[in-house]
């Protein structure tokens, strides 16, 4: 409403990029105290503390801590669900393309705001709505969009023959149990490029056995002429 | 001490199988519980009237909800450490062959009892001690000997080169995940065959190539030879 009123300007972008960035930080303080001393237990104070503001400052950004499970849905859940989606719609790239996108995408996240995933994870049964339901349906449009992104691939021939929902559910598993083993700190990119190499080995096309096949045929070819020569 | 002191027999194995089929059940009714109530608002009293049993009866088996969590860490993380510490030690199996038994194995376990799994994994902040170090050396011990089962396998040319570790941890990532997504009364079967499939090819060492620059050359070979009698 304001912002309407409002020129648009240099000064509206910083402050909305101010805002993305403080409420990046706010949400890796919080996850990272409530994976401390437990959602249930932590108040707004503790993380008013742990960010050196009063808690004053700190409303300016949240009323509750449900709040903040809020915000984790839109940046973590749904962030990663509207980024699929754009993918998937892209007629330009091929479908190894797309999978290591995500996956490279995931793994990155998972790695660099483990807690972030680990909290609303584990803080499922206790996401107030509407957010629960934003995440519950952010989850399943992740599921859909890699399930089709994955049968598109098998079907032009792309990827091997897979069950596409197992497959997809097993790529989750990869790349989700980064937030719980990954150390802090340490090289994301070896992580990435390892994990992201995983995948497409799991789903690569047989194309081997495939042109071994076409060599042998060859070679059985030029056997029948060697023949044919050895008898004039 | 008691049994020690008993003629050992019939009935005394069955008594130890009934007992070991009571735990089992036990932990399954229990562990539903807590993923529906959570573990802090469960009481024994819940767990007593989901079994159908008196308090007092329950007693036998359980003195307290942190028992519980005790003989979850006993069954299923300290269990599987132990039958991978087995299997390693086995030179009669190649690492291809261990590393598909010990996915199937996890799948299953998994898929069967995806609460048992769940509940340990989110209750490891709660956890009392002795369990919690117990638990946590027996996670250790699960993935070190599957690094080393990987890092066997690609020494002996039965897998590709990877990176041991990252490897190791996205297959317990995609095994465990199963956990947290797998639908109970639907066919466990496919899920551990894919899974396994998934885990083989992701690994498989490139035999496909070599075989077909073997082609190339042979193919090389014939053509000179072609060439040679063309000459004549």
């Amino acid at each position: 409403m304001t912002s309407a009123t409002q020129p648009a300007g240099d000064r509206e972008t910083r402050s909305a990029l101010s805002r993305t960035l403080v409420i990046s930080e706010l949400l890796d303080k919080a996850t990272a105290i409530f994976a401390e001393k437990g959602y249930e237990t932590t108040t707004l104070q503790d993380i008013a503390n742990a960010l050196g503001v009063s808690r004053s400052a700190l409303y300016h950004y949240v009323s509750s801590k449900e709040d903040l499970l809020t915000m984790l849905v839109e940046q973590v859940s749904q962030g990663l669900a509207e980024v699929l989606e754009e993918l998937a719609r892209r007629q330009d790239l091929s479908a190894p393309h797309k999978l290591a996108s995500v996956v490279s995408l995931m793994v990155r996240q998972r790695a660099e705001h483990p807690d972030q995933f680990r909290i609303l994870d584990r803080s499922e049964t206790v996401l107030p709505e509407p957010a629960r339901s934003q995440h519950l349906a952010a989850r399943r449009k992740v599921l859909r969009e890699l399930v089709s992104v994955i049968a598109a691939g098998t079907e032009a021939g792309e990827f091997r023959r897979v069950d596409p929902r197992t497959t997809a559910l097993s790529v989750l598993g990869m790349c989700n149990w980064v937030a719980w083993w990954f150390r802090p700190g340490s090289d994301v990119e070896p992580v990435v490029t390892t994990v992201t190499d995983l995948v497409a080995a799991m789903l690569a096309a047989d194309g081997e056995p495939a042109r071994n096949a076409e060599a042998s045929q060859t070679i059985d070819e030029i056997r029948a002429l060697l023949d044919r020569l050895d008898r004039r």
